[in-house]
């Protein structure tokens, strides 16, 4: 983690971690289960987490001091199931099974039929849920939870501003990477780039918050509309046919101007400069509870969401060699160096270090931090091709997955 | 098209047309570009259409006969910016363009500044649309249109349930693929497979639906919940934990069972059983406007979507053989025969004719429905491999991308 030197606190803030799961009771709760399960072992899972701040740092540090300890609350009553080898119970007993009849509430259901002679409950529609997808929901939750901590904190513990957030976890085998917000996790395997996120902001997420604004317009606070047009009206134009898009388009078309579209759209702006209600450009993080438009009454938290979109890479899968790599970065890295040039990076300086050799990986990290943020010329900080070097913190985790030391 | 006899009228309905689009007036008015664009030819594009009905055929005889022309409407107005090589203009111009001095609403928009000092207006936030992306618009808006005729015309012209959409557009060098439905679109070249759609069901437009049912709660009328549960809950289950997910959730999570949780499941089952309020498979499409959860007053029109994704294929970029092909087909041919296996058949009947036969096209449809509908035996229709055929409608085009008459 670097700072760019534009805030006195560096605004990323990161974690990693291995996290112990004391195992608690059986969750199936009868007592052969129990038994069952006497064998297994406390789980723990390894993680790393980058959290890029905006508006002051205080919801980044906090996130990175508690977010690990949510994702353990969520996963400790899983302990149990995700060591078992059969599908996880969709209904939690805490007796034993006993014959009951099925509840007939929808008329359409034909499915749905009384089971009071069989001796087990048999659901006709039962849908297969795997032990992967309660660690994404558990790792969702997690989000969440931290979310609401900080709501609730807020006053007390002065967290500012909000963050983004990019988490990945290690657990039995898989890595899950949960990210929301800017931040990017690719995998190097053999040179190959594999993405494992995808970014989080106004431009991507246009049609969710449009969709927002058209049914909650009370949301939009008489001061902007849902509808996105390429550029600001002018009060002349009224009257006039211009490009707009709304919330169930992805292309453009023309519509004549009417007074309501005057109003500021909700999502205005491109790349790095689009915002949300000219105030936010990252779509999903954790706080920013109390911000507001400028000099307005108009929350913006509605239109955020603290979810992250989780990616599972089975490591077991395949076979690493230890210049395989997941690398976590914030922004601040890749504005200025692409998932290419960081490939070109990785194997570059982990070719000048042996195999074995623990350090290579942070070499790497190192690297990638410096050539971001260049050299410092008079004209502010150069890249190498004397482009503009980042002027954000920035952050990196080089993670090995076949080298010294690694997880299976 | 093949009926599959479970409907007396084919519920599959298809259309195939050479569309003229008029030039209309010059859009930007001004007599210079009226001039200028003087040399310009009349455009037209060429169309197909697969219409997948359900409670009837009536929507979709309706969308077979009248969609294109709603398509044309909407292009009409572009056919002098489509022929022009400048950007579309943002804002269509009544008179020349004056100086103009911009709005300044919002307070945080820096960009924004006074220009009336300058010759020309000047927007430091205009974003570039192209003209693939009007195209796009054109025909989003043109499902809307016909979907808002449907809606106007469903009393007097007895317009009797929905359709699935699948259009094909050739304008200009490109393919506009439109979907909206559980139909589908690839594109076969030099046997590689190519999807141009994607399905839109119960269970790929599950977040979608919850998200709504989760804004609007009173459109699920106090029967459903916007929740899902991989099964019926029975009575006895109140307090108890079971898996769940929310509009925010990929993944799952245990949640105690409460009395609200009760209520029937806004999405529902599996695969081709999933149903939006136990009703209805599809979540994109024409028609629907009165469908209602049986025996009751709740509509289920809000939740299905009549906007189709659409996605282009720039036939320019690729040098096509006569054996590149674009197939459609509705999901009579998807459920029982795979892209791979469609491929297959592609190759072996193309194989099969001269390269100049124009025949050749057609029989690969031909051999498409035939197998994907079986042979009757004493249990029903079976597939060579004696699994069941398709008992649904089935309707395919096979559209040549380099073969004879081609669209360069």
């Amino acid at each position: 983690v670097i700072n760019a030197g534009k805030s006195q606190h560096n605004e990323d803030q990161a974690c990693c971690q291995v996290v112990l799961m004391d195992r608690s009771c059986s969750p199936r709760g009868d007592p052969a289960s129990q038994e069952a399960e006497g064998g297994r072992q406390d789980l723990c899972f390894h993680y790393w987490g980058l959290f890029d701040g905006h508006a002051g740092s205080g919801a980044a540090v906090m996130a990175s001091k508690l977010l690990h300890h949510h994702i353990r609350d969520q996963l400790r009553d899983l302990v149990g199931i995700l060591q078992d080898s059969s599908p996880p119970p969709i209904c939690l007993q805490s007796n034993s099974r006993a014959p009951l009849a099925e509840r007939n509430r929808a008329p359409l259901a034909e499915e749905d039929v009384e089971l009071s002679n069989d001796a087990l409950p048999r659901f006709h529609l039962e849908k297969a849920v795997s032990r992967e997808s309660l660690v994404i929901g558990a790792i969702e939750n997690a989000f969440k939870q931290m979310d609401e901590q900080m709501a609730r904190e807020r006053t007390t513990q002065l967290v500012a501003g909000g963050c983004c957030a990019l988490a990945a976890v290690y657990l039995l085998g898989k890595f899950y990477v949960a990210n929301a917000g800017d931040s990017r996790a690719i995998i190097i395997r053999n040179g190959e780039i594999i993405p494992m996120s995808r970014e989080f902001t106004p431009e991507t997420e246009r049609q969710r918050l449009q969709f927002l604004g058209f049914l909650r317009p009370e949301l939009l606070g008489n001061e902007f509309t849902h509808l996105e047009f390429p550029r600001r009206i002018q009060h002349k134009e009224l009257g006039k046919k211009m490009l707009y898009r709304d919330q169930n388009m992805s292309g453009w078309a023309y519509k004549r101007i009417v007074e309501d579209d005057l109003k500021f759209p909700l999502i205005y702006g491109e790349g790095k400069k689009a915002r949300v209600m000219a105030t936010i450009g990252v779509t999903r993080g954790l706080g920013d509870h109390d911000l507001k438009v400028y000099n307005s009454n108009i929350h913006i938290k509605p239109f955020l969401s603290c979810v992250p979109e989780v990616r599972v890479y089975d490591l077991t899968q395949y076979e690493h060699c230890p210049d395989d790599v997941l690398v976590l970065g914030t922004d601040g890295l890749w504005d200025v160096t692409s998932d290419r040039e960081v490939a070109e990076v990785v194997t570059e300086v982990l070719m000048g270090h042996e195999p074995n050799d623990p350090c290579r990986y942070t070499m790497v990290a190192h690297e990638l931090v410096l050539r971001s943020r260049g050299v410092l010329k008079e004209r502010g900080w150069r890249l190498a091709n004397d482009k503009l070097g980042s002027g954000d913190d920035i952050s990196v985790f080089v993670i090995p997955l076949g080298g010294p030391g690694n997880y299976t």
